[in-house]
This record gives structure tokens, C-alpha cells and sequence, in this order.
């Protein structure tokens, strides 16, 4: 008699981003002349650059000829990326070995696999808000007991409160953890964390023999000084911290998919000496992965140097506009808004102490713009909505427009 | 204190072909000079077929334009490549939905992450010899008791005996289990279960309300009649059988990265009514997968119909035919071999019941080929090699005449 995880019963709700789809096809059904204009899921919207166009090709016409054909890659990713991005992080002054970064299909599937690695016993601490994903894969993995529905929070995690007190970057907490999710840039924030803000969750992770899994998916769009791009800028980072990444909001891999991850042979835990982690994601890697599509694989090499990185930088560039359109917008209908200037995400605050799951409707009814409701976020966000810079202009331009005019706040 | 998932120190080694890779590195360095010949690692060396190199390339220069640029796909998969495996598999007279199909980055991913929805206290039965993913990612997944190295077992697994008696193709247990791992064309003896066979097992997990896992990465090889290519085709199977399959071996998708899972929304088990592990693998996907890269599907689309199903279907014929001159190529030095009719790979005895890793060494040292020793997959597997078709022609005979001119048995 076969039985299920019982873990996925203690899942809350739907997966963030299905519900909003629900919710939108669902409004799009009863306005079906009406257009809504999508500012919710960090989606891409541009195209991809044309270097990384032509050497995705190029790679799919050496696989269409039997000369130059390759099959099956190393599980841990390619040699010749592994080796593009030790020279890459060079440029953060940040020195890694080629056997430290794992090629993958994404950060969302790193991210949610990682937790595999580490026992059940371990404590997990998020930021409030962070990122779904953290949460529900520690869901899955049985770190947690059930959904407390009052609270809006899973027993036995630590949430990190990220407010607009701290700036939305928390402290250490007092209490001692084992694993810490932090993302900086932060989804869904936008905040980001300072060399000192990090390095004090450093010295916890040291002092407590704790695991930092730190997710710089938006690191490219640091645009001030003073912001460490990889949390590997940090003095004793190595030891204590994962890394995740990806090309997704770089390159505009969303829906190519390649991502990476490294794993410092420095790193260890409290019965895992040195070497141990990176040895056992390897082995991850190997029986539950086959490598990363060596199509997207070529295409991310072309996203590192030269003119595919030139071609990255300006798409960056130009969300980071969008995200200062949307800043000032909703900044001018009155609303507080956070973020925006080293992401891609702006953190507005709903009106009045208003719900964001009510606020999301209101938006997606009286100005037909669909946002990211907080509350999915964790208990944290349940006052804010999350607006992505991920669109093009002239609509983004346009959600501004129709905010502008029809919100009653 | 974070500390480690401890069932990984249980695995007995390093993963299969990792270590052949090793060994052969190994080898080569002290004899620079001499070209090795691969036949160990199932890996695919011929063109992808002209129409799906067409298909991906023009979906690289949607993405490379604004107009037609996508972004996140579906987790599931995009929807036109689901609706067309629910064409694809009336061939067989099996009747799906394309909602009961889930696109993934390839059948080892789904093998090795299927058993994550399941509870940890299921009795796991593998065939053995078998794939070694199905038992690493339970002995991950903590399933298992320790590995007992005297027998080559994992305690608390339960092994089907496929041996030369009953043609490779087990029964279904005397005792009771709960997960079933089931592969054919098998993966590595190149048997291949019939109706009444597979009907043995469906009929058991009624039954037992077992879920059997069935590996069909291989199913287009299937060449004479009798045998099914989806287990689907098998009445009840819908209710107790999940299917995974994979575009690696048809179409030569090895690097490209393309597979699908099939979880029947009849299906059940104790604690899960129809529908709940469809929902549940989907909330899988959701949470720890991003979909499969939208360049790979296209291709995969272009290899379901028309030239790219031909080119595929021509590329299986390729193999089929290195599979029948190894076939005959060991038998004339007096080897006993099976498999390769209906299936790609040979599974070759050794001579004078020599362990499987002598002989790989033996062929290595003094043929110059590759081949993955037996024992790799299980103790059953201990007293043969398997010998993959997956090769150039005129390496496949080269090593055919290198064994017949070097090979003492």
C-alpha cells in the first residue's frame, strides 16, 4: 500500500505565481475585450540578445552535424562555462575554483533542491517576506510542522522579520538556526543588503556553524557602490555560504533556463568538514540531475564577455528604467513605495492597512493591472504588493497611466 | 548547527558512470596513443535529426525578436507539446489527457525525483540488475537500511531477481511492496516485459494498491510485435502506474535535455483518491521545477510528427543496427549475450563467471572498449556487461574486430 509525502498536505495554498494566473484568467474571462497589463511575475519581456541567439544556433548546428555532435554532458555543467565563471567573479575580486560551480537548469530547481542535502532536523530561517520557494521546498523536506492559518506561518520556521524599520534586511536572530535563505537584491523587496549587513549574518553562521543558502538571482542589477554582488565578497563567507544564480533576469533566460550554483570546498557544517557539501551536492547533482540543456549552456558562455554581455547589461538597463517609472508613478498616486533602484522590484505599500490579496483585486478590477500580492510572500508582505519591471515600456508606461487615472486610494 | 542528510553517506559508491569515466581517464593517461572506444555510457553519438535542428533554431530567432519573445513557460510543460503526446499516444491505443502530462528536463530527473511525493516508510522493489537512479534516490530519500556490502544490497530494498531463467523479466513479488520500479526495454539487459508480463504487475498493484514506476526511455526500440510500448496499453494500468519517458534515446536529445512524465488522474493509492497524486506531482513541478527549457520543447514538438518523427524513427534504426552487429559480434567469440533485438543495449555474460569490473578492465586494457559493467546496476548484474549501441558505425565495428582479434575468454 504505497502512501504519499503527508508533508504536501501542509502546504497553505497553491503555488504564489498558478494562483495569480487563476485569479487573472479568471477576471480576463468576464472582461474578454478589456486588455490587463502584467506587472506581476518577474517575467521577461525582451528579446534575447542576439549574440546569445547566435551561439545557441551555432551550438544546434554543430549537433545537427555528425562531426560535431555531443550527447550527454558533465552533470556538473560544462568545462568551459565552469571556467567562464571563475574568470567572471574575478571581476568581485572573489576567487573560485571551476569544481565549485554546478551548471543548472535554474535557481528556482537549486533553490528548492538544496534543502536535500542538509537533515530534516534543521532549523530554517527565511526573511518575511522572501520568495515562495524557500518555504514550501523546506515544506516538502519535512523541516516544519503544520501551516498556522491565525499567523500565517509555518511552526517550527524562522521568519526573519524585513520591515519598513529595518530597511526590509533583518538582523541575525537571536535564536540559533541552521539554514538561512537570504536573497539580496531581495525578492520581493527590492532591498538590498550592505557589505556589513551581510557580513554580520556571516559571523552568525561561523559562530553557530550554521549554512547560508544566499540567492543573488538579481545581482546584476546593483547599480550603487558599496553592495556586495556575490555574498563571496564577504571575509569568511566561503566557509559558511551557498550561492545560487541564474541568467534568467540577466540574459533573459526565464524560459531557456540556466542557472548555477556554487558550492565552496571551504564550506562546512557541523558534521560535514571541509570539502563534505561541495561532495554531496556533486552527488546531488549526478543521480538526480543529467546536466543543464547544452544548448542554453553555449548561450550562457555568449552572456559572460564580450558582446552577449554588453547585450545583458543593456537589458538590464532597461528594466532598471522601468523600475524607476514605476517608483515615481506610484510614488505621484501617493503610494510608499520601496525598491526599484538595485532590483527589479518595487515594494509598494497598500493603502490604508489594505490586504494585498483586496489591493491586487482592486488593481486588476479598476485599472486592469495585474501585481504580485504580498501576503504570498509570507505574514510579512501581507501589506505591500510586489510591481515587476518585467514588461515592455510602452506598457509599463501605460500601467502607470491607467493607475494614475483610476485608483481611489 | 546545520547538519548534513545523512542517508547519503548510505550510497555505496559514486554514481555508476562517473566512475567508468574515471576509470577510463585513468587508463588513457597511460596510453596517450591509443583511441579507446566507448561503448559503456548510453550516449547517443549520431546528428540530431535536420527538422528539429529547424524547429529549435527558429525558435531561438522568436526569442531573438520582441514580437515573438517568450518568457516563463508553464512548470507542466507548454501546452501544444502536451496536446500533442495525447496524439501521439493513441498509437498505441492509449487514451490520456494533456493535463495528465508533465514536460521535464529529462527521464532521469523524473526517476530520481518521483519518489519525493511518496511517504519514507514505502517498501521499494526494484528489478536487479536496474538502473542505478530508482535505488539512489530512495537510499536518498531515506528508504533504505544500510548498504550490506557482503550481498551488495541495500537492507529494506526489495530486489527482483532478473536473471537468465526467467528471461530478465521478473515476477511480482511474494511479499508485499509499495513503490515498484519497472523498466522495459530494460535498461541494462535489454529485456523486454510482454502484455501478460506487465499485466502480472498491474494486477499486483491493484491489489497491493502498489504504484509501479515504469521506466519506457526506450520504448521506441521496441521492433516486434507483442510488446507494449506504454504501459497504459495494459488494462488497469492507469490506476496503479506512473511513465517516463524521454527524448534522449529517440531523438538524440541526450545534451538537449528533454523528457515527460505521465501521472494518470485515475491513479490511487491508500491514502491518495484518484486525482490527489496527478495534483501532487503538479504542486511538485511547480514548487522545485521552472519547466523545461522552450527551446528544447520546440524540438521535441518537431520529433513527435512528420520528418523530425521520420529522422527519429531512422536515427533508432541506426542504433538498432549497432546493436545487432554486437550482438553477433560477441556471440562469434563465444560470449553469451542478450537484448539488442528490441533494445539498444547488449547484455554480454562474462566469460567463466568473472566479476563484471575484472571484465570491463580485461576488455579496457586489452580491446581498448568501454563497455559498463554489470554489477554497476545491482548485484544481479554482477556476472555480465552491457554493452550500448550508441556509437559511430565504424567504431562500433572497430571494437566488434578489436574484441574478436584480442579477447581471450
Amino acid at each position: 500500500m504505497a502512501t504519499i509525502n503527508k508533508n504536501f498536505q501542509k502546504l497553505a495554498s497553491g503555488y504564489l505565481f498558478p494562483e495569480i494566473a487563476r485569479r487573472t484568467k479568471l477576471w480576463q474571462a468576464s472582461h474578454p475585450d478589456t486588455q490587463v497589463l502584467r506587472l506581476g511575475i518577474g517575467n521577461t519581456t525582451e528579446a534575447l540578445p542576439e549574440a546569445v541567439c547566435e551561439a545557441m544556433k551555432k551550438k544546434i548546428d554543430e549537433l545537427g552535424q555528425r562531426s560535431t555532435y555531443t550527447g550527454y554532458g558533465d552533470e556538473q555543467g560544462d568545462t568551459y562555462l565552469r571556467e567562464a565563471f571563475v574568470e567572471y567573479y574575478k571581476r568581485y575580486n572573489v576567487e573560485l575554483e571551476s569544481s565549485e560551480f554546478f551548471i543548472s537548469d535554474g535557481a528556482k530547481s537549486d533553490a528548492a533542491n538544496i534543502q536535500d542535502i542538509f537533515g530534516t532536523d534543521n532549523v530554517v530561517a527565511v526573511q518575511d517576506p522572501a520568495y515562495p520557494v524557500y518555504v514550501d521546498s523546506n515544506v516538502v523536506g519535512g523541516r516544519t510542522g503544520l501551516f498556522n492559518s491565525e499567523k500565517g506561518c509555518y511552526d517550527g520556521f524562522e521568519y526573519l522579520s524585513s520591515t519598513e524599520e529595518n530597511g526590509f534586511i533583518p538582523v541575525p536572530p537571536q535564536e540559533k538556526v541552521d539554514l538561512i535563505y537570504l536573497c539580496s537584491p531581495n525578492n520581493p523587496t527590492g532591498a538590498v543588503a550592505t557589505y556589513d549587513q551581510l557580513k554580520a549574518f556571516v559571523d552568525y553562521a561561523i559562530e553557530h556553524k550554521s549554512v547560508i543558502i544566499f540567492d543573488s538571482a538579481y545581482s546584476e542589477y546593483i547599480t550603487e557602490e558599496g553592495y556586495p554582488r556575490s555574498i563571496y565578497e564577504v571575509e569568511g563567507a566561503k566557509s559558511c555560504a551557498i550561492e545560487i544564480n541564474s541568467f534568467s533576469k540577466f540574459s533573459g533566460f526565464t524560459g531557456v533556463r540556466l542557472g548555477w550554483t556554487i558550492v565552496p570546498k571551504e564550506l562546512e557544517c557541523e558534521d560535514a568538514p571541509k570539502g563534505v557539501l561541495n561532495a554531496m551536492w556533486n552527488r546531488r547533482q549526478c543521480t538526480f540531475f543529467n546536466g543543464a540543456s547544452n544548448i542554453a549552456q553555449r548561450g550562457g558562455f555568449a552572456a559572460l564577455s564580450g558582446p552577449g554581455h554588453a547585450e545583458s547589461r543593456a537589458l538590464v538597463s532597461y528594466y532598471l528604467e522601468n523600475a524607476r517609472i514605476i517608483r515615481e508613478g506610484l510614488e505621484q498616486v501617493g503610494l510608499t513605495v520601496y525598491g526599484g533602484v538595485n532590483s527589479p522590484y518595487i515594494w509598494a505599500k497598500t493603502p490604508n492597512g489594505m490586504d494585498s490579496w483586496d489591493f491586487f483585486d482592486i488593481l486588476l478590477d479598476t485599472c486592469h493591472v495585474v501585481v504580485t500580492p504580498g501576503g504570498g510572500f509570507g505574514p510579512g508582505g501581507k501589506n505591500f504588493v510586489r510591481v515587476s519591471s518585467y514588461g515592455h515600456r510602452e506598457n509599463v508606461v501605460q500601467a502607470m497611466k491607467q493607475i494614475k487615472e483610476n485608483l481611489k486610494i
